[in-house]
């Protein structure tokens, strides 16, 4: 267990009022454990009281060792996997994390009806959003390969070039640079295929005056790296120009306004109200970005209604984009680290404009 | 929607007392729709009633498109994601897919105390669980190309090969034979690492005398093939082929079983009995299969206390194998489609003992 962090966590279920949840994200649970398991259909589930009491409930195929303060309780295929569970959690209020599978909630409730399940996820979600010296460390370390790998991938915007081939090139690139097994592919979008911002590579082959959108994420050693960038193969028409320059625009407005104290909303203001100016405010359809660290999308939730207030320690994605159906859609995005006096931008790959002849 | 698998779909509902269910699995909302969303953080379900009303709940980026027979309920980032869903059910007894997440059904039973959620993934899976015509093509075109991938992964196992290095060529011959992008890595263990069934691959290099355990997963199309093959680099001991000749017979003696009619909890018996026999049954420590089609691991859960009684059209696969730690592993593993009369094997890359030279 890491202690440092347990505390936080502690700290955090004290404010919530919650004497005991349940951890069962992976990267929650390798955040305190240091034990990264991918469960799949199999239960797996980290219990914490706040007087420090910590359970870890697992499948014994998932070959967990004991560790100081940690009790392992393991069952094997076949047998109930939540009784262990049941018989070990307290009556009265439960946090759940939000991501647990609801078949092993709706069993743990029948056996406990005893039991009151409250989203309880924001205890660990808010001791991850500020990371420690160990994690900026592996932030930044991510994306400094995510730039050498989007050097490349824009290399590989030519003549015939298809959007799933550069996909696929961009996860041997990530995995030749140490990058983990990334459970999703990355965006490649040519042309009115980036109007939709979560569009799949497809074997759309590239056209002269395609915006080319690469949306590059990947884990390396556990913690995401995510940046976005926008180029134009041959030519990039008048419009094409002005909406890049406003995406552009927002994507910097945002980046100069954030410091510790700004609340989320306003930075998500900050980039919304130039595209909005620039008369493109309704083609920018999504928040503004997301947290990110050991989930590639986790706390805050960087958008027009989120309550956060900015603190050194936060990562979180700056992404304003534009998307004109049936044309093309512009995405901007760099990961961002709050320091004690403003923001270090993690991502260092250009931002200018950019034409591939 | 596709009306003849909804009838089935509704047909068990009705079996399982159900009138109505949320469908939330991506690939049970395809399923049935022909509609693959991924949708991370936020919330999607598909709401069904046993007299055919179906709604699909989901955020306005996932850019739904409408059809015929399917109400589309949209709501947008920063809304209360379960609101509509909350606002269309029914009081009383709902059905939830088990992998929905915790977080919304809360959400949901904390605006709705009306509602006793049940598990209820049970209409969809065993819909699923029984292939039409056009799932079985596709289980064996997808089968077929794992042979060819299998022939190519066997043909790296060479001196200095790496594990991580012949798992990530697997996963470029997946997409180059029209395979979709995998959000698992395949498993590809080295001598004693092959002792634990689910090791990540390493940058372990190979050593003579090493087992070499490939077990070869991927979607084609949306459906899964899985296969593993134990192979031995220069040269295999005499331990070795004891345990790959007992896992061998048991892979046989369980295929031989399977026909129409037989409790897959048998099929199970027939293949531990020999591991048993041999003097390796404590060795086999997981289930013998699992079901596969648009999850890799699906229903029915073909293990010893599975209530599952072999139907034609079930596709699931038979992996027994034996572990021992510290020292190696084998596994062997094919993909079977029961028939009306027995069963046919969908892999049919070579069992027999190889010793790569």
């Amino acid at each position: 267990m890491n202690r440092k962090r347990l505390k936080k966590v502690i700290d955090q279920m004290q404010k919530e009022g919650l004497s005991q949840i349940l951890v069962t994200a992976a990267p929650s649970v390798y955040y305190l454990t240091g034990i990264w398991v991918e469960p799949f259909e199999r239960m797996f589930a980290l219990y914490l009281r706040d007087d420090g009491t910590a359970k870890l409930f697992g499948n014994e195929l998932f070959c967990l060792r004991p560790q100081e303060g940690l009790e392992l309780i393991l069952h094997k295929d076949g047998e109930n996997p939540v009784a262990g569970l049941s018989a070990a959690l307290r009556p009265g209020k439960i946090g759940i994390d939000k991501t647990w599978k609801a078949g092993f909630l709706i069993g743990l409730l029948q056996s406990r009806s005893d039991l009151t399940p409250v989203e309880g996820s924001a205890p660990v979600d808010l001791a991850r959003m500020r990371k420690d010296e160990e994690e900026i460390e592996a932030m930044r370390h991510a994306s400094r390969i995510n730039d050498r790998v989007m050097a490349a991938a824009v290399g590989m915007v030519r003549e015939g070039a298809r959007e799933n081939e550069i996909a696929l090139a961009v996860q041997n690139l990530y995995a030749q640079n140490g990058g983990d097994h990334s459970p999703e592919i990355e965006i490649a979008s040519f042309g009115a295929n980036a109007a939709d911002p979560h569009h799949e590579p497809s074997d759309t082959v590239l056209k002269d005056g395609d915006c080319v959108v690469l949306d590059l994420f990947n884990p390396i050693r556990r913690y995401w790296c995510d940046m976005t960038r926008t180029v134009f193969f041959r030519s990039a028409g008048a419009r094409q120009r002005e909406v890049y320059d406003a995406v552009k625009r927002a994507n910097l407005a945002a980046e100069t306004f954030i410091r510790p104290g700004v609340p989320m909303s306003e930075i998500d203001r900050a980039a919304r109200s130039v595209l909005e100016q620039a008369g493109y405010g309704k083609y920018f359809t999504h928040r503004l970005g997301h947290g990110c660290g050991l989930d590639c999308h986790e706390s805050p939730d960087n958008g027009p209604s989120c309550g956060v207030i900015a603190r050194p320690g936060m990562v979180f994605s700056v992404e304003p984009g534009a998307y004109l159906p049936g044309e093309f859609g512009v995405r901007i995005e760099d990961l961002v680290l709050v320091t004690d006096s403003g923001c270090e931008v993690l991502n260092r790959y250009t931002k200018d404009l950019t034409v591939i002849s």
